[in-house]
């Protein structure tokens, strides 16, 4: 661990210095940095994992969860997928200089809104050493500069793939402050970056609830809060109900550590006790087990196993993160989204029924980032929703909503032409 | 002045049930409400006259400018104007349910982006009365619901239009709640409201630079800042002169009060000694004196008169609000740009020149919500852009940038179609 005093004024400086030249690049000169940057990540693969090999071995002597160190912190799997990624975002529309919304008013002045790079981001997040390199090259090829600060117990692996980071940026004749990174694990640095909003232009925050009550309550940078979910899948008594069955095993187990995974699934009372026990016996074998509140309970009757337990009123309100599935009975599309809007996070919401009207009305009045009407909530996803990338996927409602990738790091301006307008 | 306790968290609960009522009303519902509120408006007029009446005699009692009360808190010139502006966001397209970014995937997955409102608004604002009913209307038209806290010498004003306006909503079967209105001067209220990140979703302070620091030093809701401009045009070497004195005569003395209104003039060096005493010429009658940098000066030369005076370091940091105009000369483009952006709030810039090249650098270098080529900086607002109206105009990068209208007023949702479609 490096130990130094940091001046995180005069990293804001910096970035923002890199940010204006930033945005003269054109897009064949960025797409050009990142394929140098891939080949770069090629070329220091050996040293890189070198790094992220001694952080692994410390992570392992303080007794960390394997699990965990595989699906996070190791590198030796991801590091060939890793550029690969590089290369795609590379090959991904440039949205900088896109105009949009282009007229010409009645007095003859010209106007349109012309995308522009945000200018610079601070963005906090754990362990995962891969996403120092999605981050950056996300925010390159939208023209941003960033300030980073990774999980401590990754620092090694990411001050490897920074150092490679910033020199390639160099050779491409790239401002290398472009990518700066907080060497330090003390949490003042943190805090002191929230309030640089002379410098920098949003904050990512990346990780649990505590990091984004942090930000939000002591930041004075815009925060694009989200990754936090409690989803649900609502049955009715028109759906299809082998597809409800495939649909809430994919969403429940195929990824279930993640935010886009399911929490919860309503069902509407007259089929209950045809659907839940149907849930159960498809679900328990992969592990799941569940919390039925006591018309669920009831609905399941004889026939429910040691897997099912009755729901604490705290449980409609856990993130499961884990092979545990929340069971409910409503009595109608009204009380089903009532339930989805008091305790989801606005994440993804799914509703499985042959009626179009009622998908409609949930499309409408379910206030999450995204609504599914037959389909897993898995999809809340940059690549699954083919943004071909993402940064985060936010559940806020200002500026972006869902996965964000490159057009979503971007603002606009008006560009207005003339032929010396006044105004009368 | 209401004397009384308000419960602020009970507010925010009502408008976020208001808010919920709201996203099911169709754009027809909603267009009848404003022409219910235009109606009721002119019914009610002597009403509402009278309490504003009050509010100036008080305003006079002690003493305000007269200019202000007529230009600001006085509703009797702007009374059928106000009206005349709700039936005309009557007529506005509705932003709401407009869909986007409407794809199918390989996997026959159908995706897009729908607009939906952002929920509940918090608008701190002036004492200018008009201002409420604008909101209001906006906010109703876009499907949110508005906490109102206006400036303690309109109070009486706005009681009397929030009355009229809550009383018209619940004649149409919508929700009074989807109005409410701070009525206590107590600042308390105010730094309560900008926690209420549970219920509100975006707060709007329109005000000067105090306000907004307090907003994002103590909000733990998205805050949008804007309505503070230090606007520049920059002449070069190849402008049409006569064009560049119209834009410069009609941006500084138009309105000079305003936030879109000129402040500094660049010229470029070789053309400074022909161009600067032609812009004193043109403008000194109109009553503007100048602040004048050494280089500026010197091209003024014996020709300069007593409205020109030698300009401080911070005359370039200093939003005039007046008839005041800074004059400094520039060597280059470059140093053009990087004056603008040095100094500049983000609002409002022009270049005159005729080279397009040259237009084009200062679109994309300029980090502004607009940026102009040869037509006044005075256009930068919500109705002379196009859009119909506008409740502010944002100098901040995050998700809306200059005047906000309808669109800015809603966020979106990802709506997903599949057939039982689940990820692979």
């Amino acid at each position: 661990m490096t130990v130094q005093t940091l001046d995180m004024v005069e990293m804001g400086k910096r970035a923002k210095a890199a940010a204006r030249a930033l945005v003269t690049m054109t897009t064949a000169q960025k797409n050009d940095v990142l394929m140098a940057i891939a080949s770069a990540l090629e070329a220091h693969s050996a040293a890189v994992l070198a790094a992220n090999a001694q952080d692994v071995a410390d992570a392992r002597a303080s007794g960390t969860d394997e699990l965990w160190i595989k699906d996070r912190l190791d590198l030796t799997r991801r590091m060939s997928g890793m550029i690969a990624d590089v290369r795609q975002v590379a090959s991904l529309p440039d949205p900088v200089g896109e105009s949009f919304d282009e007229r010409t008013l009645d007095n003859g002045l010209r106007i349109s809104r012309r995308r522009t790079p945000l200018g610079v981001l601070g963005v906090i997040y754990e362990s995962r050493p891969n996403v120092t390199v999605d981050v950056v090259v996300l925010a390159i090829k939208s023209g941003n500069a960033v300030i980073l600060r990774g999980g401590k117990d990754s620092m090694r692996s990411n001050l490897a793939l920074v150092g490679v980071l910033r020199d390639a940026l160099i050779a491409c004749g790239f401002p290398a402050d472009a990518v700066q990174y907080i060497e330090s694990a003390d949490r003042q640095y943190v805090s002191e970056m929230l309030k640089l909003h002379d410098y920098i232009d949003l904050i990512i925050p990346r990780g649990g609830a505590s990091l984004h009550k942090l930000c939000r309550e002591n930041s004075t940078i815009p925060v694009i809060t989200g990754g936090i979910g409690i989803c649900h899948v609502y049955i009715d008594e028109t759906a299809d109900i082998d597809a409800a069955l495939r649909v809430i095993h994919n969403a429940k187990t195929q990824k279930p550590a993640v935010c886009n995974s399911l929490d919860t699934v309503l069902v509407k009372s007259e089929v209950a006790a045809q659907v839940l026990p149907r849930v159960v016996a498809h679900l328990a074998p992969a592990g799941v087990s569940f919390r039925a509140e006591p018309r669920a309970l009831a609905a399941l009757g004889e026939t429910h196993d040691n897997a099912v337990t009755s729901a604490n009123e705290e449980d409609f309100d856990t993130e499961w993160m884990s092979l545990v599935l929340g069971l409910k009975v409503v009595d109608s599309l009204d009380e089903a989204i009532t339930h989805i809007n008091t305790h989801s996070m606005g994440h993804s919401d799914a509703i499985m029924t042959r009626r179009r009207e009622d998908a409609e009305r949930f499309f409408n009045e379910v206030d999450s980032s995204a609504v599914f009407w037959n389909a897993s909530t898995r999809f809340n996803d940059g690549g699954a929703l083919g943004l071909g990338a993402e940064i985060a996927v936010s559940t806020q409602k200002l500026h972006a909503r869902g996965p964000m990738a490159l057009q979503e790091l971007t603002t606009y301006k008006w560009v207005v032409v003339g032929d010396g307008h006044i105004r009368a």
